[in-house]
């Protein structure tokens, strides 16, 4: 440990007691996350509780010059936790009291430690739900923070459509809030959305106003196989581009839906599938069920399987949840590279196949599955982690697959963020835009301790 | 003029030929917006074609110090466009092209002097629309800046939720573009979200990237009256909270409904207003505006009328639209003072009837409407220009709304924005967030020449 990081444990150790740990099972929980970027230990792990704990702790980080990077429930798959300057990793995890929720005003307000599935259990019997899904069951601070998304985004948005109001400690220690509990509002800068998706480099986040949806009084999903990608992802695109407004749809390819089958003991049959879901009023769900049937149909969609069984959709989608699990269970001992783009809706069907092509023609076992009403999906190469031409050929097919859709207006991440693996692409997809994101960065963390090496600070 | 503006004129004239426009008519035509607030001319007037133009315009102004301020359909309502320490205005109209429709990507990119109804007349034939209608026919570069919303936002969102990408010119003369044309993105800071609502303090907008929306299916829309201002505030706050998605759900006190009448020729019982509007199939929009009634009628509703003839919606909206020159019209020649308070939909009702006894105990002539289905509403106030105690109670009035608004966790400006007259809420709103604000503007405007004296600037 560095003796500018001693010297910030030994001012914490009376605050914070044993929340404060420098074990080393501890630190190394902290020094990855799901993706398969290699590790890096903090100095220090912190689990505060309170706000002023959190600006007490950033204070003595910035007295040190001590990098500090906050830590959720370590379901990133970019990297974004991985303390790779070192410094003390801010575990919110005990900050995870529901501060309150006012049903009335389609709101709640908590801890950024809090996770989704906590928040949707504490409504339950309010009528309401908070409503994005990234799969995981993330912290809704991290969520905010990567711009977190997920199944249901092409119904309800993302995390920067259902973030309402933060509050926020800055590199020096000052707390602000940001927004408020109104609808819309005209004055001044959008703080809200410059700290959701900026993945803990300019603060951290210690309180959020969520937006709540109310739970509809219809769920009805069904699943749907095609001959080929190309049908289904096509299928997709006209389902969207009639305006029929699912609450999900997602695509999953043969490899996908193999391993899923395998893992999750499903017997779907083997092809590319979509998984859809409506949600309603039981006419409103009949009739957009119908008309998506009947388009789907047209691109020779097959054994379309319509259930409001809550018991067998919660099955499906713990199944399509339990993807990345799936897929890595194919080849144990194997790491999944994971890639993210998103692209305007009309140029999916060509964006996919352009993947799945890639995949095809090399050596590497790949899939995709995607969130694909939104333009959103991911690709999985299988990697060896023990052969560097492995990770050369997944870095290959991702950057590939990154030039395509930037070259059709599209993104590098539509959901995961930026994190250490996608800072090189951040020139070619925002151009000067990066120095703009460099000067706020300058101007609210001139020190660069908040989650340092990350965006705003590489790139 | 002084003799930096002096030499911008002399720099810019064989660039810009009679688009440079120094007389006194053009000017004054400058110097003011909608509102009553007092104008200021401006040094000269320049009408840019193409961003290298604007490009050329700001470094001008850079390299003299001059300041500079966006114009664009003048529809502003809190002074936003007023060079109040004089400089070059860059009135936007001849930006005035619709660059490419992509309706089956759902969206469209413009020039910023492009307005509203310019853009839906043009994407007439696609199935598309460009929701957000503030009412006026303003600029979508002016909507931008403000981060307008008005009667449509209810559904649809804000211009928040409507701008995908942009184009910027930056104080030193940089050009950047934010966003993309993927439905979601988790690359960067949201610099999009920066700068719609920065009302020109931090760059021009020289292209924006539109979200559009499928021309609904059906259109229906209903008038209906209340006994007292409470029933029908509180049947909006339960047709909201029963998660009715309304498309329009607008408000007028008598005053209002009267003067209307008046104004637009219209037969309407002077009583508390509501207008509402569903879009969607035929059957979802039949249903849905039969629990809309049911709801309404337990508070009293009356006469409800249905129509779905585009005329008579056409009609009734304009006049909706009108409200401020209706309102105007009450007494001649005196000045309307407007309040534009957002609060969560809960605490509605108590808001708007504080604002209506604050007005009824008061000697000024004055009027409520609002964008409720949002929590938004405008208090007018029917001032004497000459007579400075109108003033000063209308500034009492519309400080104690503000108050209120604050304390229930609203905000100063719901669609309006902070121009010059909001500045002073600032940090009771923003507390030290204020800070970050201005840091944000030094950091992108050291020299502090866009739109100076507003937002990021003063407070």
């Amino acid at each position: 440990m560095s003796d500018a990081a001693s010297r910030v444990v030994e001012t914490l150790r009376p605050l914070l007691g044993d929340r404060l740990a420098t074990s080393e099972a501890v630190r190394a929980h902290h020094s990855r996350d799901m993706s398969r970027l290699p590790a890096r230990m903090p100095d220090a792990v912190v689990f505060p509780r309170t706000e002023e704990e959190v600006q007490a702790i950033v204070q003595a980080c910035a007295r040190e010059g001590v990098p500090i990077v906050a830590f959720g429930a370590g379901s990133s798959m970019e990297g974004h936790t991985i303390p790779i300057r070192g410094g003390i990793s801010v575990d919110t995890r005990e900050m995870n009291a529901i501060v309150e929720v006012r049903p009335e005003d389609f709101l709640a307000v908590v801890q950024p430690g809090v996770t989704r599935k906590q928040l949707n259990e504490h409504l339950r019997d309010t009528g309401m739900m908070f409503s994005v899904d990234p799969g995981a069951d993330a912290s809704l601070g991290g969520m905010a923070s990567t711009r977190g998304s997920g199944t249901t985004a092409v119904r309800y948005g993302t995390m920067r459509e259902n973030v309402m109001a933060l509050r926020v400690v800055l590199a020096d220690g000052t707390v602000v809030h940001t927004g408020s509990r109104a609808k819309k509002s005209s004055t001044g800068y959008d703080l809200t959305h410059l700290f959701v998706g900026a993945e803990g480099t300019l603060g951290i986040i210690t309180e959020l106003t969520m937006r709540l949806h109310p739970i509809p009084e219809t769920v009805s999903s069904a699943v749907c196989a095609f001959e080929t990608v190309k049908d289904a992802v096509e299928a997709v695109i006209a389902t969207v581009q009639y305006g029929i407004p699912v609450a999900r749809v997602e695509f999953m390819d043969e490899v996908a839906v193999a391993a899923t089958n395998n893992y999750s003991k499903l017997d779907l049959k083997v092809a590319p599938t979509l998984f859809f879901e409506f949600h309603g009023t039981p006419a409103w769900v009949a009739e957009q069920s119908e008309i998506a049937e009947a388009v789907t149909r047209e691109y020779g969609g097959q054994d379309f399987r319509w259930s409001t069984d809550p018991e067998e959709r919660a099955r499906l989608w713990q199944a399509r949840h339990d993807s990345y699990f799936a897929t890595k269970a194919i080849k144990p001992g194997y790491d999944l590279y994971t890639g993210d783009i998103c692209v305007p809706i009309s140029r999916l069907a060509e964006s996919i196949l352009a993947s799945r092509e890639d995949i095809d023609a090399s050596p590497l076992t790949g899939q995709i599955i995607g969130h694909v009403g939104d333009g959103n999906f991911h690709t999985a190469y299988l990697i060896d982690p023990d052969d560097p031409e492995h990770l050369a050929e997944a870095d290959r097919l991702a950057e590939r697959a990154i030039e395509r859709a930037l070259a059709v207006g599209g993104t590098a991440s539509g959901e995961h963020g930026v994190g250490t693996e996608k800072i090189k692409h951040m020139r070619k997809e925002h151009g000067d835009a990066v120095d703009v994101m460099k000067r706020i960065k300058a101007a609210l963390d001139p020190d660069g301790l908040m989650n340092p090496g990350k965006m705003g600070h590489a790139g």
